[in-house]
């Protein structure tokens, strides 16, 4: 089978989209109509067949299925065949940021690449890279390593030390790229340009997870510039609740600010 | 209602016991007749029945449970009433080892919290104690934070840096605690003295769940020296897989290691 990052190649040359569409779901954001867990998920049905044409990638956020309790994995599960069905190029990141030792990841491993069949899943270096080598021995499966977060807090432990914790992270995970091919990391945007360079330098092989993007044509401009097009650049709130600014459907509006955000993407690289 | 340390406090009084029996049921290592899910169930169940008297804490691993798909939720809640009926003191500490930024992070303390109900939660301190804030609106619930883990690659980021990074983990987690009062952080036995001694310098009224201690009363007696009585004394294969040891049935050979272990550390420090 073809590796994670094959499969993103041929996706993106085929929509010239490196959008990752990330699927938070938050019950209490949305509308009324969209009443409890089947709700959640007829809402984000409507997401994904408004994107499914625009997407590279989807990336679920498991903390918002897994509070909704069994029911919450069942319309975890429900969603999955939906994108599979709508959009079936695309890829689908688990974000569930894992991270235990050998034997306990085995499992993780198990539960997204087995039991649900996602194609990547993002996981946790703090236990070092070791504890993510069980993740491995699925060579057809994305590993997405955090690296530098998008959070206010992150700088307490990811920029300490000199070279700063996130820099060694960064290294590491080159190394081990160069025997197993199949890792990527997460860099949030809104440390961009001159973090984004420096993970660039020290992981050049490693392709990155960019959440935190905003609307601004700027900032993508700086993480293009620093990224190259090795890149799923992510956007959860701006298209699911694009309907709140704009006053559109639902669906029309998750579209048109998919739409936008490719093409803005485009404007500034050549896919 | 009561805190985590105030519940912790009269278990520990009630039946002189530290011990947290953790159940990491990995379905291959079962005997044969506990076969599937129903199974596993079956076997935990034996498990907790066999050390309900001895056990001040539960600690079920999810990353075992999440791998069974919905069914696995499921024995995990079954699991979690079995514990409530038949050990209706002792606590249970969920192992999710959950990391991610404040928005998400107010839906992994809800899934633990609200939806299965656990007193306590392990997390993961790379984003910052910035990114652990939500799980402090639970004030009656622990949340257990990695400091210095025990699987052999722990060292590559968490010895790293002078201080190395765990002691600062460590040093912020007090100053959080001096606020909450709601921390924990778990620190594996196989690094034990030096780093035991350190850590409890550090964070002195940060209680410790330990992890991976063996049937050595050396390294035990190392352990319970550094961290005094403030402490979770974890044990999960010594526990569930003794009959393999012992040649005895299931439930009296994990109630005998229980036993022992608390026999071992009550001769080591008076509780």
């Amino acid at each position: 089978m073809s590796t994670f990052y094959e499969r993103f190649l041929a996706r993106r040359s085929n929509k010239h989209s490196v959008l990752c569409v990330g699927l938070d779901p938050d019950p209490a954001l949305l509308p009324a109509q969209f009443n409890g867990v089947n709700g959640v998920l007829s809402f984000l049905q409507l997401i994904v067949r408004a994107t499914a044409n625009e997407a590279c990638a989807y990336k679920p956020n498991v903390a918002f299925f897994e509070a909704m309790g069994q029911a919450g994995w069942e319309i975890f599960t429900a969603l999955i065949e939906t994108i599979r069905k709508e959009s079936p190029e695309s890829l689908i990141v688990a974000d569930a940021k894992r991270g235990d030792l050998g034997n306990t990841a085995r499992f993780y491993a198990q539960t997204f690449f087995d039991t649900y069949d996602c194609d990547g899943l993002t996981v946790n270096p703090y236990m070092g890279l070791e504890s993510l080598h069980p993740y491995d021995s699925y060579p057809d499966r994305g590993v997405f390593t955090l690296c530098l977060t998008s959070n206010p807090g992150a700088a307490q432990f990811q920029l300490r030390g000199t070279p700063p914790l996130y820099e060694e992270v960064a290294a590491a995970v080159e190394e081990r790229q160069r025997i197993t091919g199949n890792y990527w990391m997460v860099a949030g945007a809104t440390r961009a340009s001159e973090s984004l360079t420096r993970i660039k330098k020290l992981a050049p092989s490693v392709p990155l997870l960019i959440p935190g993007i905003g609307a601004q044509g700027g900032e993508l401009a700086t993480v293009l510039n620093a990224c190259g097009t090795d890149v799923l650049i992510n956007s959860s709130r701006g298209i699911m609740y694009a309907y709140k600014e704009t006053g559109k459907d639902i669906d029309t509006a998750a579209n048109g600010a998919a739409l936008k955000l490719n093409q803005e993407i485009k404007a500034l690289v050549s896919l």
